[in-house]
């Protein structure tokens, strides 16, 4: 979906979304395009590059804000798309909505460092386009579809490669700034509280959530840098969650000074913000640009709804 | 829900729903007991049983195989209905179904064990009943709503009581006998694929279910044991999910033999099988009833949608 597109859908002058959100393009799957089957695309793409199969994995977790259904959950699913009907791998799904991708790397790298497996898949993968309700310009010109995939082993004792820090802090103040009540057991279509059409759009309103999040975000990076031993000329690149690109600079100015923005690693200009798969779709980038090489210190950051807040950091 | 209720709706002798599926009582909740607000009442009492407040907890971790809402995940929505919209602590949602609470528990002892984090609760919270089809004998006979919540730390160096096993094995084969397709992304009630009522009801086919996994139990619980060195004796008391009394006890004849079946805690006849809640209603009730004492060593098994089949054992 074109930002001109959507200058059209609103009634803007040609540019004008581009310029208000820093999206120039973000991809809107087809119907057949479910978050397992691009999950099961990107598990596929990420063993095809580390010339790994499925057998050779423990246990695949996925992640995703938008599950293609209730039961069962998206990383069962993905291994159905990818035909592993006898796969026999632990497979189950981690959920923070966009910083989903950090509450799986902390615990699938703990479970790794004490040997309860020895390579996993982080899939995330976002079906986001149906949930957007397109006259919500906010929404409908921020968010976007896709997934990745990240595979994780333990690292030989000489390497440098680690997780060296894991934070994640939640605050259901911010809920009702961003939620989607439907789809879920409580407004369920057959009860007697069944949603309203628009109960099954995602709502959001980012200028609640900008100002909650500034009033959060230093002291948080405070406690992470605090716990973690760290500081913030220790890290080479940043890895934002791509919320929003304006409103993401002015949030990591405590860790990135004035003039060393190219550190800050922005790609939402061609997919928007694809939630849970925004940070690991950086990664992916960050890697294959050539933006990041081994032994490089990188720090994931970033905001997700429930209000969290949350940020993770590897040496690469 | 009584099964003399159950009897007159499907036609059936007084007393035949008890007899076929071991359950005289179910609990169905109400359009305002939902999976937030069940599992905000399980977190308040185990706190207060354990005399913490919400301010002593690092994480909390929710598992539900029926959330509430699509986003945010159920652990930040618990927080909202304890009231606690400052919380700052980690929450984030593990699903595996069934099975949710041998993954989260599984996460977590890692977690406390490295120092991540020092004490957390795992609460799991089903609200099923709305997604259960009155006219399907099997599941709307068999499934109830309930929740519970555990509070797991580190056991000072003297005490006994760890984690001492834990696997889980995916088999996708088994999705299409155990599923809801609907309250999700792909058939979206806004889309082209938009589900229909039936989608949103859950669909188990327990004939092919008991089938899939009589074949795979055997070895699945081999490769259990030999992975966490154990053997059957080792076992003071054993914890199934709830997924059907007469099967349950078939497919653990090779831990339990024969004459010691009271070394299986079944309780479904009062609950029926409450999805991811099952396992840790167990072990509340296996505590709170004097069944298991310090020192015991216990062991969780069952089986969850996926098809997942999971082991966790543990020394209380």
């Amino acid at each position: 979906m074109e930002s001109t597109e959507l200058d059209r859908r609103f009634g803007f002058r040609p540019g004008q979304v581009e310029e208000l959100t820093g999206v120039r393009t973000r991809y809107y799957g087809d119907e057949f395009e479910t978050a397992p089957y691009m999950g099961a695309r990107a598990v596929s793409d990420a063993l095809g590059r580390a010339g790994l199969s499925i057998k050779q994995i423990d246990a695949l977790i996925a992640v995703s804000g938008t599950p293609a259904q209730l039961i069962p959950c998206t990383a069962s699913l993905v291994l159905q798309e990818m035909g592993e009907l006898d796969a026999g791998i632990a497979a189950f799904d981690v959920n923070a909505t966009c910083l989903s991708f950090i509450a799986g790397l902390d615990a699938m790298a703990h479970l790794i460092s004490a040997g309860r497996y020895h390579r996993v898949v982080l899939v995330a993968s976002e079906a986001a386009a149906v949930i957007l309700n397109p006259q919500h310009f906010e929404s409908a010109s921020l968010i976007g579809d896709g997934a990745a995939a990240i595979i994780i082993e333990r690292a030989a004792d000489q390497e440098p490669s680690r997780v060296t820090g894991s934070r994640l802090e939640t605050y259901p103040r911010g809920i009702p700034s961003c939620e989607l009540k439907g789809l879920g057991t409580t407004l369920h279509p057959n009860s007697s509280r069944k949603s309203s059409g628009d109960d099954n759009y995602f709502r959001m309103d980012g200028q609640n959530l900008f100002r909650l999040t500034y009033a959060l975000m230093p002291a948080f990076i405070d406690r992470f840098l605090s716990e973690s031993r760290q500081c913030p000329e220790d890290f080479d690149f940043l890895i934002p969650h791509q919320a929003s690109g304006p409103a993401v600079r002015i949030l990591l100015r405590r860790l990135v000074p004035a003039g060393h923005d190219e550190q800050i690693f922005l790609y939402l200009k061609d997919f928007g913000n694809v939630g849970a798969a925004s940070i690991p779709l950086g990664i992916h980038f960050a890697i294959d640009r050539g933006k990041i090489k081994r032994g490089d210190r990188v720090l994931l950051v970033g905001t997700g709804a429930g209000l969290s807040l949350g940020a993770a950091s590897f040496v690469y």
